[in-house]
């Protein structure tokens, strides 16, 4: 029986490894994943293996991590955050039935809505929905649909991919949608470069949030009505304050 | 200028802490936390002062932490999963805005969606809503309108404290409410005792969900109308293999 670990790996920063996921790394005889991912962990196992490759090439890599294991080696298959929040774990679950003699094991890991939260304070202290805003795996009407519900039910909103080089409008597009139901005035926040060199973070309004230009290494929080700044932070009560 | 992390400790094992949780607890000169949690880690620091105070104590817990923290001690305030989710952070940076004197960090750490969702297979592929069944702190007919919206939206739920000791039935209402919107036939699963002695888990359908029985220690996902049975796993699937 031969193995692939699913690896989360958190935002980028090897203090952000858990020890299942070290663990995982260190007894594969390769890694392979995004090239970016590979970067950010490579360093750590200078005598290991790597094979990566480009973004949208995630068929291709989960075939060639099945047949490297089918081929009796251990693969790490890294991703960044999470294994299965907008991860690799479904797709090598679904690739991998053809593949019985291939034991997969998913290790979780400390994806962005997490980490970005923990940068803003504790905006996800109460119910929440994470959407991503890329438009090249879902139709943007199922998108803007599920904005809408998150906003009709008063959730925190925590956005992945908010726009790409190709997608420049869609945050603009998505606060549109949200202000229909939520206020302007709902108090929002953004973390880009989560836990690597250069991250940033900023707390504003809805409104303001609108006419922000971000990229795709960014996670944004829209709170619910009840999330106040607080010394500088964006919480979410959980509400133990309440008689 | 003294010192409280508040600690995301995953679902219990040591090997789900990250090496950011882990030298947070080494700094802190006292563990303190509901005392559930404290004993998980507790053993690995055998020389640590510790304080645990029983669920509800919260207020109190956090008050306690910032006066410790006053008097010059380094206090890492110990929460199961994320430090955010449902966690202290929140309160804590409530209570903390008038002691000024007090750095408080929040260390993230990976929740029971993402590892009660690894145990399961991949089912948070796609954009998800995590919601609380608990209405000690939030009034039942919110928690309604949540999963309505929820379902409308056709998000993967993921349910922290389906039950307890006193609300018995809030699982089987919460089934009720969501095939309202959702095919009974919805691929579920639920996990207890992620990461501790004792795990199981089962994937099952939403009208078989409403049926059982479980303690607040499990976690449950209903997937979205996407979401696959895949050689074992529950699935939702991203969409990488649209053309």
């Amino acid at each position: 029986m031969s193995n692939i670990f699913v690896v989360g790996i958190g935002p980028g920063d090897a203090v952000f490894l858990t020890q299942q996921a070290r663990s995982a790394m260190e007894q594969a005889d390769v890694l392979c994943g995004y090239t970016v991912y590979i970067d950010l962990v490579a360093p750590l196992f200078p005598e290991k293996e790597t094979y990566s490759t480009p973004m949208k090439k995630e068929v291709d890599r989960c075939r060639w991590a099945l047949e490297t294991a089918q081929c009796g080696k251990t693969v790490a298959m890294v991703c960044s955050g999470d294994a299965g929040v907008y991860g690799m774990a479904g797709l090598i679950l679904e690739l991998g039935a053809d593949c019985p003699d291939v034991a997969i094991e998913i290790v979780p890991g400390v994806t962005a809505a997490l980490s970005g939260a923990a940068v803003l304070g504790a905006p996800l202290g109460h119910d929440f929905c994470v959407i991503s805003l890329s438009d090249l795996l879902t139709p943007w009407d199922r998108i803007e649909t599920r904005l809408c519900c998150a906003a009709e039910g008063d959730f925190v909103v925590c956005i992945y991919n908010p726009c790409s080089k190709k997608r420049t409008d869609t945050l603009r597009r998505a606060c549109a949608v949200l202000m229909e139901h939520k206020s302007p005035d709902t108090v929002c926040g953004w973390v880009r470069n989560i836990g690597r060199d250069g991250q940033e973070s900023r707390i504003l309004s809805l409104k303001e949030l609108a006419d922000e230009t971000l990229d795709m290494f960014t996670t944004v929080f829209i709170g619910s009505s009840s999330t106040t700044i607080c010394s500088g932070n964006m919480v979410t009560p959980r509400g133990y304050r309440r008689p």
